[in-house]
């Protein structure tokens, strides 16, 4: 069974960045990846912030996070 | 030809969390991932700034530096 991994992002310059770095770079044969845009999916912003995102872009691999360089705080995010 | 990946780090409990969940997940038939353990290389420490590297543990993936969460400054890991 494949590993989920959710990417989560805003648009901004170093969430593409990251996006085109890792998104698309896990292996495919043991990850699904899913990308979050919280400017479309706003509704998706409390789970993210239950697994514990403060900043994007971010994924949360096994429900743990790792927010990659610093594009937003969900701060930000959620005043956007 | 493989995109070299490098991914720095200093043994830190971040850092094997980050190496965990990025450094063997990235496609193999894409990726050549190189682990860098400051600890035991302190002379890959130079390229590492060169290439923008702040803090640990960080990735490298063409030239660019992407952190994944804080493990230590780069002032720490020189320092230690």
């Amino acid at each position: 069974m494949k590993t989920k991994a959710i990417f989560y992002h805003a648009g901004c310059t170093v969430c593409v960045s990251a996006e085109q770095a890792f998104a698309g770079s896990l292996d495919p044969a043991r990850f699904d990846v899913e990308v979050v845009n919280f400017a479309e999916s706003p509704a998706r912003i409390g789970e993210a912030e239950a697994a514990g995102v403060v900043s994007v872009p971010a994924f949360v691999i096994h429900g743990t996070p790792f927010h990659i360089n610093f594009g937003a705080s969900m701060a930000e995010v959620k005043g956007s």
